[in-house]
């Protein structure tokens, strides 16, 4: 297992195969005509997020850069940043970088996107915290850095053991509803899980397999009683998804029965918008675990220009010719 | 290089470490339960799409289920998918391939996402053909299956080398700004591109950096004349992007100086909406190139319901038991 | 008990205590002034519906106007009315019921509002039918003329006992919430209303009191088999109402339970728009029960206007003077 | 005449057939099944409004509930009551009143209606006085209870005889306009009208039968001068209806023509929102009457829910078991 | 009186003073450089209309086009105008003309607007004519043009003086309600009008000034008789404007009155959309007058495009050079 | 040249030409009757604004009104109106000025509403210089009153000779795109310009006739130096008109270059919302010019109300007889 924020650049990364082809040609022609002087090249926002990918952006730099006569400014991993903002500077003679122009921009567009999204849900969250669900909907190749992202954007953890390799933080996690399928009960489920899991992972009880979850959660209480950690609800949209009104009930039921150390877990469909329906009707939820909103998240993209060539000022056509200003910038290399 | 179509499961997917942490939970307790029965688990669409990434899952899947034992019965790669249909149906013993849900799931949710949004943008090209150009917009992982969906939703080709090896037709891509800025002027970065490119890569000129479009556009057909295949116009947002009456006025400037033979690209922040508008315009666009909607696609989630248990019909609350019907699934495995 | 459509005209309307004060003052002048000329006073609707009330007042205006010298014409009880389109038109001296003008147009407006409601909802099940449940939303001494007009409007019964009266069709119902909650148990509930209930009474047990609907109803199938007429979903919202999936659902376990035969009924805030999802939705719903929808009506007023004073033409401002020609009334008194 | 505030129960009430005929099943098979227990049922409200009905309850609490073991709380008629709360609650055999559940909520949701559309009219007359209008818009047999639901809900006064019999107030109004068309002359019927109405009845005249407002407010004016107390403006829908213009032009011609003692009555269509256009733009309006917004009001239903059986808490499904905290309740019986 | 169609440019419209100054010194600088070749200009709507103004310009260009040399193609006035059309095109030494572009272009968008305003008025009268009296809502300097144009987009006539100077049309018009005050009285008014307006001049009465439209309008027209040609609505927006349920009344009273002869004049605020309410509620209109509408239109510019310059093809950036194909275009000097 | 504020009333306005035909009438018919009665008639706003065109009155009314026996009151030139205040109020015969009420409305209409939309762009500009540019898009007989309207709602200046006239200031402009066309360069057209113009007028050069503006700023820019007062921005629509990116772009350029003296004018479609844009984006714009949004200001109309006959109070239906108060106006004749 490797050490948490230890970065793995992909094979097809560091051969240039995942950049747009057009930047092989570019550094065909500009070989072939002798040009590789040194440039600035700034990375810029398109629009206000979490910053968030420069530790791998620059472990990969660390790796394709000259030793001598580079120089790396960059904002903070997880700091926030304005759309039109300059959030990287590489200064280094351009055949060294130019064909990674691509895993840059699109390493710091999917994970600004994620921490986004994720801050987003935190915020909503006025201090119950969040954990990352999203795994199962995207590609595996980038579930770890997903949810890598999902803890820069302040996620409390998240549910894959991949993500654990880069965040460090134990993954989170209940039972799914085929185990309570397979065992045919969920009592019976959370026993078993009792019985074979170490004492350190926390029972949590999902309710809402084969009955309506008072039932179920007052079943599973009444099981486990000390020893069960909390019960998630997950209720499927057929049958109308979670609501602040159930998690009242069922608060009000655990209480009533002497199980008011039961944490409720809630998931299904939950957004920024829908974590504030529960916060602004006080409803006693313990975790909020969030899936698609965050796998779904766009792309906060970057623009990758050249501003200065061997130390002189330039730009295309619609931007400002020369280094912007920005003392929120670091030097990272 | 691999061949067209040929996957390579990541090594941390193998492993299961990409897969949400609780079913690792689930496998152990069940095996020390020794609970392992045949299942039917259905993977069901949340919403209409083009069905993508069964190719890469039947790899997945043909190397960890039982070579006897198996059934997996799956729509093809690419045809429509409807909200609610079933699209992938596996009967095996649940221990061979419960932690690879997640990983089936995301591999869809993403595939299926990307592919939808490409055959947007193709259907209102309206035969205009379009070519994926998101690789800058997503992490570079996945720039390889990005570019394949966008090719299965019948997008004419893509930019990345990695996109190449999997869905084996030739990269497309012009010049990109730096190589213009680092020869210093357009025209002599397409004349350096001329001589230095081997005859089948087409000549497309870039001609937006320093000048207006008309201008430059001018100037590149002037210098290769015959040998100019096409310009690509690529108008930053700050000088108001591409519109219908730049490509017509262009084109009528072309055909003036007796270029009619010099095809022209259009790019930069283009989505079906736009497509539509140069469509209906009649702007004589040769070929649209679509980063950002592909790249930015929303995941199109799946499913995945235990439907039978040892041949006994189940399901959890809120889903119907017992397999659905869907005479559209072929057997793949 | 009363003879359907025999309705009894409350004490305090006939004394004219139900009236505006202000016609007691004017009838208090004109009798002192010795003017009580022959009048023709035109009701006209103010917006479409089905017309509904009429019997009602046809009954009061046979015991008020005199004998002789009387003439009343009207549309049909249940034909549809339009905005502007005069519905009852009333030839007699205008002592003999101008004190009465309050209540009638109380009757149809209050009647007219109920049966268009009912009329939309059964519009809306496209043959399906729907009972009026909404005697829990209005005052009770208008309970029995409100079902009378929901059944005006189509409905297939209502379920108050007083509707019967007016309307004679056997009231509809199942069985309420508290009486299961007094037994303890649903399937204790059904047995018990199957040992106490005459045979003609259907068996429809209520299924959602203590657990999730889908357990509810194969208990009460297993308990009740062939006696089991229908089960009721009235799921409470704070569990998300009744849904097209959950109708779909049920109906799919009990049929796969050897239960085909039991009918469903839906019932929570039923409105047209939610009747015309289940039916864009193809749920196999046995009966709508609507409640609030209907009786939340509001009125649809008429107007009267004196038109004719001893045969002369006559018409406050905004009005045209003189009769209005509307071919579809006929003559009642 | 009666007592004001003195509700008669009609007799269909007491006997129970304005009830859902599915509470007359449950308590024959309660009382063949010997079940008839001490419970406590909650009155919950869906929405926001005034509270009104509960003094017509208490009356028919008082005839059916057993003199001892018997105890009702509630909020005071005519407060604020929020959505959720519980504003009655009843301990009693539940044989004794189970059987009325449908006619308490169908009072208290028609009255609170209402009283809550009375109260939206008088908030937005700033301290003008509103009166109710409505018994042309509702069934004769709840005009009463209509105007005094009204009179609960802050206005000044209604308009029919049945209404005074349970608010106490002096009904208000003015002259019909048939009144005007049988005398022939808006000068005439008012002449006639001070003729014959005691002194204590305030000449109001009604001024757009025949012709322009204007015209005929000096007209009656300099008919009655100092005994003229108002004229009311009941402009026609096909005239405009009546606008703060029409208000300021009259109040400037009658104080130019020295009769500033006059004052001006304002109806047809009147809504808050058109009453806030009256104020907002300070026309001189000394009285708005009501009709249609105060009739056609939507019921505020209540749920009625079984919270304790026998001194246990219990709770259908979606509700919170055991009795809701509300210190606003006080005892009523 | 002059000629119709006859149109006198201005003074300072021929010595330059009111174009751009920046053309004055173009002029003095390209005749200082010996700069006046033959260029070719063409002028192109900015969007839909109705074109007219052309004769107006014909005259100024005939007079300030040297007499050889000179070529001028235009569409018709009166004819349809689409977005990016060109309507006029110019051939003749720049120096002859270039002073007058702005004065082209004002004159054209100024009258294309206008006369657009009013053929949408047309349109939407359906055979119902309208007439322009917007005199009263423009500068006085241009209520001739306005008319004219008004004229052009196919109204039937317009209220001024000066308009009849151009389109060659009668006047038309009523009486104002000045005249109405000053008599005291509407029947002395159009008596006095009778009395001493020549026979031709139709009787045409204003019937809203003292009382009530119904009233006044039986009053004038026992007063004139067969002589009354119509009676004019102008109902103040204070007392509602004119509604077609006034005209439905106001037609039906004059008919049982018979003056089935008298039309009705509708006028005040007059839209397109207020048409076409009058038209779908089968008003009996007999004429509409139209101010606001069409003084008010906003004007449908035009651009002068340099696009030839001695037989070369030019043409700024964002145009297309060289003349565009218009076979619509007539040569007209 | 006249001076400055010095109007000359139309011939065809003093002869009553303009005027509506019906006011020739009432004035023949009232001359045969013998009614002149002294009257005072006010004109009052229909809605808000900056009030303009009352100087042009007041000459016309010196010039028709008997030198005694009349009074003329009048808000001043610029000051706010507020819709329903009287404006201008005329105490003198009615025949004397019976004719001109159309003309006195319509240049009262015109003129305020032009000088409310100039208002409104300079109130966006918040202390960036607007000058009004709208000739081209009105009839040339009112584009001095149109100008001189602008100036009075606070424009800086205008572009015609014949405005300059009326508002005394000196008209502003830069060069026409005809000049850069007809000189074939950019940098030559103002080189001409330079040597041909007094020193008095500033050297601003229209900058995007041929190239980008950055290209073609940076080339006046050397070629005139120090000279260089400033550079026009009109980019078309189809290259995305100016935006607040180009200004800053532009701004940067040009002080890199060193030619921080030149001032930025931008025109092009702007709209006060558009300036709002530029502001709040922090533009450096220098100049807005402004056309077709003042010239296109939909009419300000007032309307003409006799208050007083013979020092009687009187109007008609619908509004107040009698003077209105208001201390604003001060007596002009």
């Amino acid at each position: 297992m490797t050490t948490p924020g230890d970065f793995e650049i992909g094979r097809s990364v560091l051969t240039g195969y995942t950049a747009d082809n057009e930047l092989h040609r570019a550094l065909t022609i500009l070989r072939n005509e002798g040009v590789n002087p040194e440039v600035v090249v700034e990375f810029t926002a398109e629009r206000d997020g979490v910053f968030c990918g420069i530790t791998e952006v620059k472990t990969l730099l660390d790796r394709v850069l000259p030793e001598t006569g580079r120089e790396v400014w960059a904002l903070d991993e997880g700091v926030s940043v304005a759309g039109g903002e300059v959030a990287l500077r590489i200064r280094a003679p351009y055949a060294s970088f130019g064909l990674f122009e691509t895993a840059i921009l699109g390493t710091l567009a999917s994970c600004t996107g994620w921490a986004t999204a994720a801050a987003e849900c935190v915020e909503a969250g006025d201090g119950i915290p969040v954990i990352a669900y999203g795994a199962r909907h995207v590609h595996p190749e980038v579930v770890g850095v997903m949810d890598y992202s999902a803890v820069v954007g302040k996620c409390a953890s998240s549910s894959s053991v991949v993500g654990q390799q880069l965040h460090g933080l134990t993954p989170s996690g209940t039972m799914p509803h085929s185990l309570v399928l397979l065992m045919g009960d969920t009592v019976r489920s959370i026993m078993a899980f009792d019985k074979h899991m170490p004492p350190e992972v926390p029972r949590v009880a999902l309710v809402d397999t084969f009955k309506d979850e008072a039932e179920e959660a007052l079943d599973v209480a009444k099981a486990l009683r000390e020893r069960l950690r909390g019960i998630r609800l997950d209720t499927p949209k057929e049958r109308g998804g979670v609501t602040p009104d159930l998690v009242h009930e069922i608060r009000a039921r655990l209480d009533q029965g002497g199980y008011s150390h039961v944490d409720i877990f809630v998931s299904g469909g939950i957004t920024p918008e829908r974590i504030r329906e529960f916060v602004d009707a006080s409803a006693p939820v313990s975790v909020f675990a969030v899936g698609y909103y965050i796998a779904a998240a766009s792309p906060i993209s970057f623009t990758a220009d050249i501003k200065e060539i061997e130390n002189r000022a330039v730009a295309k056509r619609g931007r400002i010719p020369g280094l912007a200003v920005n003392p929120r910038l670091s030097q990272v290399l």
